[in-house]
């Protein structure tokens, strides 16, 4: 096998150079203030966890996962999300914390690609768990804290798109008769292949009417109007109750002052299986995968053996960061470049300036080799350089 | 192979915690902010790199290196360090940006203990590296921004040893012959296992000044005055002149009024096998590992065809978190218990104390199935519940 060149990273992994990194970092922190403003606490869990607790929890497809053994041969992976690690905590060492719980993480997750894919194995996530709260006021809160969280940072072109797994599970399952064959039209929603969708519901051996409610909701996209279209398809009483609770949701959203780009969408269903009612997406202009995602999963706390309803979401900071642009200016820096005679006179000057808040590089000239190409790299240069006083920046 | 329950943990790792987390937080940030007023600027590096390349560089044992294979069978390894990949950086993407650079981190790094150990197997470190300086200015530089950052986090108790890597092996080569004789004494000081050192130095066939040269070394500890009794041991033409620069980075120092915490010591030998110099550490009252380390590493660059000297430091932030004890406070906390009829209230008085800077959670008492065990978690709350008006805090 060949050896990678010396300076080669693996397949998905990359290089956060200054200016992207300044930039991430005062978004990741207006985000980070807003979830600490609603309460929330942040918490941080180890990067290797078990395969057989978090690793099967996770929702992360098998072939996705970084694994490893550890010393006893037990296989271990780099956590693939953050919600099953947290739940991991909130059943162990924040046991005896009384629900609801308000935790929030800001943390890199790994997921492994086909090296054709091109696409990050490794990317950071911000995100809150509103853990042991099952009423429409914490889908309300989850909701309106995102929507936030997007208007702060500048993202002034978005949609939030909201569905509901449980609604459309049961709907299919239904139509079909058993929950297998449901599953199989789910996979098609899943892909987001509506064409395959349709394709296969006309093949299935159903009544006219069946085959249209079917069809009818790959429509129920758009307005606060689609829940009542959704009656339309006559859900059952489980699923009347759903659109009753998300016109609630609706109206919460409006107290809020977050309802305006909302949009619902009974196509949309995520990839992590966990989750069991809600699921939204947030979307920015230009951007073809969502920003931020979440949803309602009420069965995986117990799989920790602390049973309780659930809701979270998470921030993508890649595409988050790829929806504001080059917005910004980087930090003004300034160089006090000197040689040795005029040293103290270096050091009184940049520890003045550091104390008014500059970011000062002070520099020995004769520790530089080509000063014209250092010295265009800051915004500012300072030279004290021989025995004459009081030169001005350049 | 019995399954691990599922809210273990694998070997080494931790949970952080709200409290412990904000602690973090807040000193890391005085520790990048004093780091960016000094010109230094951030990046990331993946969590994984190839094993042939960041791995085999990193200077860290190879049996505590995390290691995985990759879809095309390459070995990758969670990063043991961020020098190596700093200096894969500075050779590929960032090649043509002119020395000196000065570049921080920080990021948490892996490294496999043994299961009896208990020692934390991923631990974060902030740090920084000025690459392309091989003056005593940029020595300087180093020691004091790491005084700096230790006395602006507040920890008043410290010591930062100072030791030269390149002046005890060429000591050891000329007394001893050649330098794989040299290498058993300095693994002894490596394990700082100065018994061990002595007994094997009188075994050796050694004239008696020869003897007494070596058992002197480990009494070369101290103040300023250390540097000349060094000279009483005779050093070659190279180790006089080493001598004398740390004379001179000691009354630079001065200047930065960063020599009040410096004691000499030769018998310091870091585990990095890639320093070449000047070797430091920073210990705290109380703490029993060095809370920040760094040295000169002047032929790592050469591994990545960038040659250049170089010289960094690591504050070690769960040491350095444990040396400042339990100071401070944790961010107030309030909450609103409301029920339905007043939530448009519960909303108005939220956001208005939201937008004063106070962290509130907005709490519907339906979610809530334990209000005193809730409750008390709080340093606040107020209740707006029934049709009652204008409760106060209790």
């Amino acid at each position: 096998m060949s050896k990678p060149f010396v300076f080669e990273k693996p397949a998905g992994m990359r290089d956060t150079l200054p200016a992207f990194y300044q930039k991430n970092e005062d978004i990741k922190n207006t985000i980070k203030n807003e979830m600490e403003s609603w309460g929330y606490q942040f918490i941080q869990t180890p990067t290797l966890e078990y395969h057989d607790t978090v690793g099967e929890a996770s929702a992360i497809l098998d072939q996705q996962l970084f694994k490893l053994l550890d010393m006893e041969g037990k296989t271990l992976v780099l956590r693939p999300d953050m919600t099953a690690p947290i739940a991991r905590v909130v059943s162990s060492s924040m046991k005896h914390v009384a629900y609801p719980l308000r935790l929030a993480y800001s943390s890199p997750v790994f997921r492994a690609q086909q090296r054709e894919g091109g696409r990050p194995a490794e990317f950071e996530q911000v995100g809150i768990e509103l853990i042991g709260e099952g009423t429409a006021s914490a889908e309300a809160e989850a909701l309106a804290l995102m929507t936030e969280v997007i208007k702060k940072s500048g993202i002034t072109s978005y949609t939030i798109a909201v569905g509901h797994i449980g609604f459309v599970q049961e709907l299919l399952s239904d139509i079909l008769g058993n929950d297998s064959r449901a599953g199989e039209l789910l996979r098609y929603l899943n892909e987001k292949n509506y064409v395959g969708y349709t394709s296969h519901v006309k093949q299935l051996p159903l009544s006219s009417i069946d085959t249209q409610r079917l069809l009818k909701l790959l429509d129920l996209r758009g307005g606060v109007e689609v829940l009542n279209e959704a009656l339309s398809l006559k859900p059952n009483v489980n699923g009347q109750r759903t659109l009753q609770e998300l016109k609630t949701l609706y109206s919460l959203l409006g107290e809020y002052e977050a309802a305006q780009n909302i949009v619902f969408d009974f196509t949309l269903f995520s990839h992590m299986s966990y989750y069991t009612g809600i699921v939204f997406e947030g979307y920015a202009a230009g951007i073809g995968a969502p920003i931020a995602s979440g949803g309602r999963y009420d069965d995986l706390l117990n799989r920790f053996d602390r049973e309780a309803p659930a809701i979270g979401f998470a921030i993508r900071m890649d595409y988050f960061i790829e929806a504001l642009g080059n917005q910004g200016d980087n930090k003004n820096r300034q160089c006090i470049l000197y040689t040795e005679k005029r040293r103290k006179e270096a050091l009184q000057l940049t520890k003045s300036k550091r104390a008014e808040g500059a970011h000062v590089v002070m520099q020995d000239l004769a520790g530089v080799k080509n000063v014209d190409e250092f010295s265009k790299r800051f915004d500012d240069v300072l030279y004290l350089i021989g025995s004459q006083q009081g030169e001005d920046f350049s």
